[in-house]
């Protein structure tokens, strides 16, 4: 197992993406004075005037590691990804090339759009594949820090869980069957789990979100959370409408439309991935609305949303939104939000937030679902089925920082 | 002095114009099932399930007085004001063509827009302008119901405080002598809280934000509260802004800009009377971002607020903001927010609400600034000067349930 | 045939909803000097100082006509479509409700959403249907009327022209025999060709676009003309591209969303209609821009375009596009605009516009497709396969123009 | 005088600032293939399938000369400016370190915003300055190039023309006394046109529009044209108007507002230098719209114009547009434009083809205002007090290719 009073801490990202590449160039950047770790709760946070920072690991011990599907450096993903400037890459060149990642695990019957992909760990079972991860894993460890992983995959098609996610004696038996139900992300979160590394889940894809893997993570006491980082569109939602609804006033209709040009943007162009994403981001307004208890407010709601492939932007992702509200007697108001945002500059200090928050959460001997997490989810896992969750992001924010509190207590 | 025990609450409104005549119409409409009291938190609120209706006055038990400085019925003044469909006029026709205003107090030196106003009381000095008003109350009261004023007034010149409102008894020397530093909506504050009614200043102008009027407030033991009812682009701008705090967004800019084409906008189109309205509209983003804890993030903002007379709009205001952000790195991102809204259906409930919630706080014993009021407004009045006053809608909610709470159990 | 002395002019729209409901009502409030024909051109317009309205046949002098598959007046219709204030319908309900729709012909394979109608021509096969029509349209020139067909249809599905459509005794033969491939408009558009009445489509579907219809038009010199009336976003691209071309500056791509709530947008929600609508409006670019000589500037466009049921907005329909452009050395800039429009009110006056351009021609001996009229269309007819069609709408002005300039010359 | 069959046309801009080095980059980056000159006419266009491109002076035989009231080089501004990329500004900086401005002739009451500026002429009169100017102009002139003079100066305070700018000897008189009238970049236009080179006015600023110089230009034969750049808000406003008007839909209300960050902003932040603009910006829609002539269709409308100095932005400027316009029966529709722009990269190309043209014309011998240029203008110059000028971008593009046309004749 981890020796948990190790100093450093290395992320491991199954997925070499966009995402992963920045958090790893604004870490470097950051420890050489020459950015800014903007974003992140944790670098900016406090409890009671304690700094976050002093109860986190600090960026001058972070270290990472990553699988991919497509055998490129990290400074080759980020140079073709387009999101941070030539100066800033040209600044941690060095440190990015000596990033490489190992075989990914990968159907592509999961993300159609990446059906080229060539750097792939081949075996006769998914089970296999899982014993290949935790090999990969124990040699990360052997050089004596603390691991978290967090998945950057890309979205999964759309998956409505089966009798092999019931249980997690199913599941092994599915792992060593192939069963067809098992995706990729689902593979390496049993290996998280089984080599006691918390698991995040960045992606609307289910992975550990199955009964299975939870009970896997209580069993073995290690933390898992998910899904869907909350960057932009859904981000703006969760603020806007519990301002609304503190204000009481009705919504008839919430129109979002994305446009975005990345390879998230080209794999969310198939409608099976599609559907995990759109399923993410519609069932935020029932929860923060609450209809059937305000049905004269929020009773009779269109919502829809919408997300479109457009090559011209990149990585500059656009969401738009059209809110059609009403006031005093029902008279009708609009308001439009127009988002220009960068999708991996809004979720790399996510992704630090979360590496160094599960890790706290593991050394406090938290295990099973962290649902102190919920702030940085666009659907936040629950920890058992049909429980309510909290999307309003003020409501998301006590929370987080009340279990902080008492970790940081003791 | 009143009967609390009074079952009826007369709202009595400074200022006969659209937001008054809206509220009127609303609560006439209600009344007979043809409207719903949307946006008011008192109507659709609860604290721990009991609804807020139940603590405050009954739409059924409801009336209305006005004084205004030009002679319309609060039928023709809503007509002419465009806010409500011919049908729900037609409705409260003849309810609101029952509603006069008695004469104002008013010198056009503090509204030049409206200086061929005719409507209005005549006296040798303020003081006696002042017994004229207390009349006028006292007339209301006989008829044996409780009684609050909210000032629905247009915004006035600006005005720093001067000698004659440091304390009570220069204030009452002035209203003898003339003070030109002391302005008509002051008048009426005097009045009200003279005569044991609470007052709440729903306009940017300094008013009851005065030394002399806390002091005297204190004394008498009457609720008093302001300014500016937070409505369009200063409401969203509360909700927005702690939800980019909350994840540690920088902001490098804030532009806000406003069109509007209703006696508002023509008052607002005067300088003297612009600057009230953009003093309380830019003092919210310190508050909220708190630049001095926060350097890299909110060090440097330029918040720029502007506010357009444009006539083809009539009550429809438009708000356009552009925020300027910046998130990991540094990296530069945008929000655009058109907010298009309509002034009196968002301020007629909070009229609504804060009438009745003054009324329970008088009925409570509570005199003086009641901060927890600051929900409703775009520029709290401190209960000391230069206390650090809370922007942040949802802190506000907090602190507005909580003292329903008390004052429901006790 | 028709006498072309006829004073009076019977405008036929195949569609009783809400733009020819619309169109209705605005001659007859126009008439009674209650409304401004505003967005008409041969209302406001002149040609070298003489007004249109001198060559065209006066609203005094305008009748109507109509066929649904939904059995309900015209004021029925339009009160249900809200697009009209009541007050504009009470001023001509009893003109409207003396409006009623002869039965139409439906096939619900052509538009699905519609599936319910139940005020539909019977008979054993295609041409009996449009023996019927010819029966009605006959019917309605007894009472010594010119005639023109306008059709208002909903957007039929998507067809490719097959065997049945390429020349005139095909089609006849189709006809006779059922052929599946023929639309309900196109029966519509034979039965007016063969009565001599001028046919004009304001639908994207392909109704009168074949090569049989075509030869039949210039067989009976009648004139025909199409299709899909350019309203809203479609307008603003034609108005806007040609800016931007006309400055070189180039266009890396083109997003265009629309979300409407109406019928229209029923329909247009099953991928069928929607294709046909699609198809419509992505031809303009093209067009427009000539990327072949300009590929610098307009070599690599992506033009997307989507349209989204969204019932909050009932005939309120907004359109929102973004722009990519680039300038000196290729620096990317943006171009957003969002379009709050009505439906049908922009598309009444062109209806009306059409009926009376299109009876001119006639009138002039015009048979064939009327390419003058390219005006009107999101999709201009050529006049042959193949032609490059004009969609720059300040060219297509000038075309417009000319023609009836010609024509006045007589 | 010049040599007109010079190969070489050497471009002189009054202010080396961002506008002036971004085109000298731009044509240096052409020149080695690392950029293209995307945005001009004189590159891109053709007559009648003749490129324009045969008629005007090659990239290649281009040369720049400056004057500034600030001692840098354009290398030093560019970078300054933050137009261009870091890559884009290294593939040229040796070139542009070699441009160094001459001292500029200047006074404080002109731009109080740049009252610090040090590289500055001295005399005893206006006169003299001018002579030292037309010494500089020789010394340009003396290594045999063709010479062109395009205004790049900050926009001046706004001036009434006097009796001194009535005609060409008070004018002179005006100089020799140093008649505050007369602002420096009247002294430029004077110097050139006594030089017998060509002026364009790319500000605001009345500077050439005087009586005095147009008799000046027209006895000297020099081609004179102005005034202020068509480059962002107002570009679209003349696309946008002509395509309502054409379709005859009314307008209510135009609302204009901008922000921008760079110098420019900051010189337009003073009320004497806005005014200048204002004025420009303002006269476009009655040219356009003809009110007159369309009492129901634009006889009651707001025009609005705001320029705010807003820092975040830098040279990026934003023009939000809100457009309220009516339909059939006046029923009520608004377009919103978001134009980010970049107002030195829409601005350079400008400033190249207007050099260009101006030399054509000066060779074909045409002195006097070029009318034929109204294309490039927000406030195209008339040739004669009173005229009425044409603001409609295409019927202007019309003129210009008529007129080059018939140069390129001969």
């Amino acid at each position: 197992m981890t020796d948990n009073s190790a100093r450093k801490l290395r992320i491991l990202t199954p997925g070499l993406g966009a995402v992963s590449t920045t958090l790893m160039a604004g870490v470097m950047l950051a420890r050489k004075g020459l950015g800014k770790p903007v974003g992140s709760l944790t670098e900016y946070g406090d409890i009671d005037g304690v700094p976050l920072t002093d109860l986190v690991t600090s960026l001058d011990d972070i270290e990472f590691g990553a699988w991919d599907i497509f055998d490129e450096s990290a400074y080759e993903v980020a140079a073709r990804s387009g999101v941070l400037s030539p100066a800033h890459l040209a600044a941690v060149e060095d440190e990015l090339r000596a990033i490489r990642p190992l075989p990914g695990v990968f159907d592509p019957v999961w993300v159609q759009a990446l059906a080229h992909a060539d750097h792939i760990k081949q075996g006769d079972n998914l089970m296999e594949l899982a014993d290949q991860l935790t090999a990969d894993i124990e040699a990360f460890r052997a050089a004596g820090e603390r691991l978290v992983m967090i998945s950057c995959m890309s979205t999964e098609a759309y998956l409505e869980p089966t009798d092999v996610h019931a249980d997690l004696a199913s599941f092994e038996r599915g792992l060593k069957n192939n069963d067809p139900a098992i995706s990729p992300s689902q593979v390496y979160a049993y290996a998280a789990i089984r080599a006691g590394v918390p698991y995040a889940n960045g992606a609307p894809s289910l992975s550990v979100d199955i009964p299975a893997l939870v009970e896997m993570a209580e069993l073995h006491g290690v933390p898992i959370a998910g899904k869907d980082f909350k960057t932009g569109q859904t981000l703006i939602k969760t603020i806007l409408a519990p301002g609304l609804k503190s204000r009481r006033l009705g919504i008839r209709g919430w129109f979002s439309t994305n446009i975005l040009g990345n390879r998230d943007g080209e794999v969310l162009d198939h409608p099976d991935n599609f559907r995990s994403k759109e399923v993410s981001k519609l069932g935020v307004l029932d929860s923060l609305l609450q209809p059937e208890d305000n049905p004269d407010l929020y009773g009779d709601i269109t919502h829809e949303v919408r997300i479109n492939y457009y090559p011209p932007r990149g990585d500059d992702k656009e969401g738009w939104d059209n809110i059609d509200i009403f006031g005093w007697l029902n008279y009708p108001m609009q308001i439009k939000v127009d988002f220009l945002c960068r999708d991996s500059i809004l979720a790399a200090p996510i992704v630090l937030d979360l590496a160094r928050l599960m890790d706290l959460a593991n050394r406090n001997g938290r295990g099973g679902v962290q649902d102190f997490l919920g702030y940085y989810f666009k659907s936040p896992q629950p920890t058992y089925a049909g429980e309510r969750v909290e999307h309003n992001l003020f409501t998301q924010e006590e929370i987080l920082m009340d279990a902080i509190r008492k970790m940081a207590a003791g």
